[in-house]
């Protein structure tokens, strides 16, 4: 399945025709079609790169990221994802900007992307803000774009909002699929996404979205697990019970961790708050209460150390299927005794998965770089092609 | 016009020869062949870019941004016109790097240039103190070029200073003259750069300074409007006289912004604070007094409010040539109802100006990947030739 | 010798096998070979680049950078060196990353290195700390390798720890060998690194350390002055004794700056702290001691100011050979009656060795650019050699 002339193949069969010049930003937006071309295209650019094949599509060009919120992982991933296509990164530091609201989302948008092929954005504090803040931005390109004042359109890559996490959830979804030797082998497997116990509070709700919105649509069954009170937002389950339906898979949710766990081939335990608490956190910033944001960040750490079993003992991941399901985290995660008292995972479970969930890790550079790469070439496949003709070094060799 | 076999030819025939490893600070410093050039240039990277032509002419190399004041446009404007020439920018980021004064300019400028071609400064707080502090880092890479120590000279472009905003004026300038279809046509016409009302204080000089400095030049009428107590530094009027005395077009001050406004063909409203007072700011910075301080801004919002009525409104606008004035601005305005009360500018003629705005900004990353090309390609015209012929793809394509 | 035959035949006689895939934390780790190889490489780099030449052996990939102390000079030099190789730098800035303690060095390490070549890191504030640190990124980023977790071996750079600071003495000596002429001219000369006042305190003895360390293993009479109590770590004198046995040079103590200055070819008077209080003041922050730290720091600059005396003079400059030792030092000084009132050196010193001490800089990102180097290229000789016949320019020319 993974040689190169097979995916190429593979893309050339899909229709990736409305990914040119468009945006990622969810990934039930995408076809099958898309999705499949985006795991596939990721899959070609990491064999070009073992194979020390450069795969620059740039020769000059911006690749513009704008973090609103702390991040290693992602930042790193996407300024790498840029790197290995050639464009340089350019960071869109608030403070040193600052970027005001209203109006001028629309004028810093242009006035940012004269030369930039892509902007990556992270907005998820806020429930109801990240991903509408993207399609502003966006929106404000498409038109700079149309009435000639850009002259490329940048394209939007969604490094997580408020709704959905795509880089995350697709780079999760190609580990499976590798560890699982292909996406036929997944059909009827139980995948667990369930809430775990962190000391800390606030975290987003993007992980699990992202997780049920993309892994209900191969087949698997798919176990929303929380206590009561961590729903998570109704439209996000909605989608995960379409995708469920279409594909003869399943999406069920139940407040017990252990009925997630049992006999599940797959397991993401991870702590997320309350949509609904984030929604009144999100009112309290915008009336600027700050009294109501303490008392709400005390609620909700009592609220969540009632929950202090919701975590990944051994105990549970040996009523997995054959005690062996693959235990995933978009990290860092909460580790009992390393990185705190208690928290989502016990150490010793933590330390067998370790290798596992740093290469699920180092999907990610390639995934965004795959969005990016279907966003700006229209004949993915032939492109590929060319590349690999064209032979261009990565590292020197002689 | 705007053929690039056109252009390169104008080229060909203008002498930039003492552009050559040379700094980019004030306009006027610069001869009318090198004006010209550095147009022609802008438009020529513009077309090559646009015909998806790169123009590197760097293989490596960095470009050095050190912008001691926010900045959104420019920077990436610098940053965009960097890589288009193949630099890499390096913020110098001063809290970083604990920059002294006195001796340490000296070195410092050495220190961060071993591989640096270019340096973008904007250093617009303090009259007096900007331009001045450029000049001193130009005279250390220039010694440090001559004896060795550093193995290219690198050439400095003024990003924004006390006196000057050459990048910002030249992409100004660059904007009429495709606007109005040629240099050529501009004789005789009426542009105002007047002072606008802003319930912010404290606004650079440079902006009316770099334009009325530049729009001199080239036999327009300039009228430079403001209320008494806001005049800009004596020598930059002295230069605009010269200017259009030279040109056969005209200098003249006004304290009306209606009698600016009658009849022009291009108007620039904008706040700015008054030289005088920007004077005793710095004096204040200088002895440490934030006391004073304080007081000052508190006079300077006073003053200003006195002034409200100074606002480009559509009643204004309808007195200008055929009430269709281009309208411009460096941007962000101060936009009456949206981003303040009451501003520089009424929402509806913003609004109606919103595309050219936004294109006249797009001039800025070409204007300075012009002047970093003409610093460093002592046979313009054939250069942009041989990388026409080189044809390499900025974008890949089939 | 300098020239690029010459040095690549060089370079081809030496054993650098080890070099390969490795990191560069102690100059004491690498044989004689290997620090041959580092010079010769950095010059050949250099002579490149003199000759326009581009010596970009990565056509991608990233560079990163972790400073944990303020940096200019290091910080340009590392993104000098990269860019020179083809590398784009990424800051690892901690502050935005949030990067926490145990066990996640091990993960971060691996999560920032998926398209990483080169981890360059500062971290020389704390005794016993920065050392360990690197080792820990470095066998996080073997095991990652190893595993399969990254597709290259990131090798790291110490840009400054605790015990050496190898960029810089390697840059020195560089300078050193350049200044005399050639390394085979440098037996039996004397070498004073001396410490020297500054009324700041708590500089790191990494230089001093880097200095004797390295400069012992050309046949140098070494000699380590300072007052008493400013003693450096033992281990590292212990390095020096034993490189001056194996070369027939020597490596001597003394608590007089004269005697050490006395018929000198080379001097290097430079402030640094003693190893003693570093360590109190590591176990100090250890605890979060802050009243203690201050108690500290002000029996330090109490015990410093005992010690005004030790200036580089123009009166003891005279008593070295022939009165016109090398002055060197790492930059920026403390001058007298320039960036301080009393400090490390005379004014009129540090004046008329302004070149040399820029220069002595300017040898950094070379000798930068050479550890990468060896640390990617297997054969550093035939790859030097096919960068000359590619010819590729850094700079277009007609």
């Amino acid at each position: 399945m993974y040689n190169l002339k097979d995916l190429i193949k593979r893309i050339g069969e899909l229709n990736t025709s409305d990914m040119y010049l468009n945006d990622f930003l969810l990934t039930w937006e995408k076809s099958d079609d898309e999705i499949a071309a985006t795991f596939a295209v990721a899959d070609a650019l990491r064999l070009l790169r073992e194979q020390n094949i450069s795969s620059k599509i740039f020769d000059s060009g911006l690749g513009i990221s704008l973090f609103r919120d702390n991040s290693t992982r992602t930042r790193f991933s996407f300024a790498s994802a840029c790197n290995l296509l050639g464009l340089e990164v350019q960071d869109l530091d608030e403070g040193k900007s600052q970027i005001a609201h209203g109006e001028t989302v629309r004028e810093t948008a242009n006035m940012i992307s004269f030369m930039a092929d892509v902007i990556g954005i992270r907005d998820d504090m806020y429930i109801g803000k990240g991903n509408k803040y993207m399609r502003e931005v966006s929106a404000a390109v498409q038109e700079g774009y149309k009435d000639g004042t850009l002259e490329q359109r940048p394209t939007l890559v969604n490094l997580q909002c408020d709704i959905d996490h795509p880089t995350q959830a697709m780079a999760d979804m190609d580990h499976i699929i590798h560890t699982f030797g292909g996406v036929e082998n997944l059909k009827g497997k139980k995948i667990a996404m369930s809430w775990a116990y962190s000391p800390s509070y606030g975290k987003p709700l993007s992980v699990p979205q992202g997780i049920i919105g993309l892994m209900s649509r191969f087949g698997m069954d798919v176990v929303l697990a929380h206590p009561e009170g961590y729903e998570v937002m109704p439209e996000v389950e909605e989608v995960a019970r379409k995708n469920a339906g279409k594909t003869g898979g399943s999406f069920t949710r139940t407040n017990s961790m252990k009925e997630a766990f049992e006999g599940a081939d797959i397991v993401y335990p991870k702590s997320w708050a309350p949509f609904e608490a984030m929604q009144r956190r999100t009112n309290l910033y915008g009336e600027g209460d700050m009294d109501g944001i303490q008392k709400l960040e005390k609620e909700l750490l009592a609220h969540n150390a009632q929950h202090k079993d919701w975590a990944c003992t051994e105990e549970l991941m040996k009523t997995t299927n054959a005690g062996k399901a693959l235990y995933m985290h978009c990290l860092p995660a909460d580790i009992n005794g390393v990185s705190c008292d208690e928290g989502e995972v016990e150490a010793s479970v933590f330390d067998r998965y370790r290798e596992p969930l740093y290469k699920e890790a180092g999907y990610k550079p390639y995934i965004i770089a795959a969005m990016i790469f279907l966003s700006k070439m229209q004949n993915p496949a032939e492109v590929l092609e060319n590349i690999e003709k064209r032979g261009q070094k990565r590292v020197f060799k002689l």
